[in-house]
């Protein structure tokens, strides 16, 4: 069957067969627009995400299954720099006529995965046609109480920096899937990046994060929005940058600068957060709760500064400070 | 300036620039996501539609004022078939690399009119660059209270059957720009259309409508999704759906069927629902209230079929269903 046959209305209701009731859900799939109830005293967190072909993904590097599966991680890494609880999504697809509908059951077998794993219930969104490469728009909606909240302006000077799992690995694999390498943790980490959504939930519940982002754009990218809404400098220490044995096997090899994808490359979706220094054990302690890796990479300063001081003890001169989507 | 001087963050800037404070926007644009404090006791109402270059818009056919003005337009009017109040919204867009910063100036400006026109609030989305044409995403949320959200499965056997407005405008107003027509009323409906937000705001908070649906796909069409979710058949009396005199001067040159777009054509925007027979005038009232044009067209029947009557008392043959994005 091809996508002519399937239709428009069938291809909603092979969405719609993956979704799972919630009580939340007052209107899903199937009307001019979905409600849910918004749990009592707390906030709505909504943010958008789009993934354009040949600029987000190159469908000969990606398989559907997988392509799904980030369309909706990328989308919950955002609610977890956020400390909010995932809840609610809308997908909206521009579809080239040349797309199959196998394709797209993998998509869908993807991003209902990524569903399922995390508690979030696909509410509506469009499908239409394209002229152009398939387009993937997502909208996820969370909720938190407002006080639990973490924002990128609450970091304050004498804060520590800390960052989740491994930094560069992603950017690493690209390069890698670009060579023509298909298999690896690094080709991996590119392809089907883990959310940290339970890390986001329990660093803002626990009260212990003053200012957190995700790591899309490269450290030192979103390290800067951090600093520039805080109004505060840092200092990161180069050493303590966490790099994966793949990594740092596989650089060498690639790149001059055994840094510069750890620090500019980009859709880690680590989190990368400040916590008060008596808070220090606390978040070691809560990270290892939720089984991720954290690294205590720096400290918030006064200065007003984004200092990185490399393994001599000398401040080093970043290369590629991240992605600029119209450079 | 091009957009490349103008940067990702530039862009983001422009957009700030023109969003007004609201009380209950908690986080707006300039975190990993935004957070708005749901109003009370209210649902939650989300709705998404994407535009595509080449598919829902030509550039070389339209400005980008209207264009922006169209693109949260659309999505409003899908919250006012719900009944809904709009609140905030999400824009995403995948800008091509030769798209102008003036373009995009027009285009904020567009979006802005229509967000300040109706209350609605700019909390976030993403812009990215595109390899094929401009790609607009749009995510509105609004709200209401539970008992007073309209659905298009609440029709009942001796419901009548009302529209706003007329029918059929848009679809020949695109035929028109195609032939190279660029002013005129009914390239003005095809281009910027008119979201029916107080027309329908009314109609739920009154209690009077059972079931509401926009009409974008097209009379019949759209009119399909209230008969099959409601269990339901219709009888529509063509005599009595509206034309504007622009539309049924201009059909005879264009079409053979006098009625093909105004039953067919899609992108209406106007507001089909359905009210028990005693509350017409009461339905009469309210739409005199807020300005808008309403026409009886039909009434809703146990039947189970749509059955059309012409001018002669025959049924009619209808030659175009709707829209289907991938026939």
């Amino acid at each position: 069957m091809n996508l002519k046959e399937l239709g428009e209305f069938g291809l909603i209701d092979r969405f719609a067969a993956g979704v799972a009731d919630k009580a939340s859900v007052k209107i899903g799939i199937g009307d001019d627009a979905a409600a849910f109830e918004p749990a009592e005293g707390h906030l709505s967190l909504v943010t958008s995400d789009m993934l354009i072909e040949g600029v987000h993904f190159d469908l000969a590097l990606c398989d559907p299954l997988t392509l799904g599966r980030k369309s909706l991680a990328v989308n919950l890494s955002d609610l977890a720099a956020m400390g909010a609880t995932p809840r609610y999504f809308l997908l909206s697809l521009a579809i080239p006529a040349a797309l199959t509908v196998e394709f797209l059951d993998g998509f869908i077998a993807g991003i209902m995965q990524r569903a399922e794993q995390f508690g979030v219930t696909l509410v509506g969104g469009d499908t239409c046609s394209s002229k152009g490469g398939l387009v993937i728009s997502v909208t996820a909606i969370g909720e938190q109480l407002p006080e639990l909240v973490v924002r990128r302006s609450g970091a304050r000077p004498g804060d520590l920096l800390f960052v989740t799992g491994t930094l560069g690995d992603s950017a690493l694999g690209l390069k890698l899937l670009r060579k023509g390498e298909r298999r690896g943790l690094l080709v991996e980490r590119h392809l089907d990046p883990e959310p940290r959504v339970a890390a986001g939930i329990l660093l803002a519940e626990a009260g212990v994060a003053t200012a957190m982002i995700d790591v899309s754009d490269g450290l030192l990218a979103d390290l800067g929005h951090i600093l520039r809404l805080s109004n505060v400098g840092a200092r990161v220490e180069l050493k303590n940058v966490p790099l994966s044995p793949g990594y740092t096997e596989e650089i060498s090899r690639l790149a001059g600068d055994p840094f510069s994808l750890a620090l500019g490359g980009g859709e880690d979706y680590e989190l990368l957060f400040t916590a008060p220094p008596l808070l220090k054990d606390r978040v070691i302690t809560l990270m290892a709760e939720c089984g991720v890796a954290v690294s205590l990479i720096g400290e918030i300063t006064a200065s007003g500064r984004l200092s990185v001081i490399n393994v001599d003890g000398e401040e080093y001169q970043a290369v590629q400070r991240g992605y600029n989507h119209f450079a």
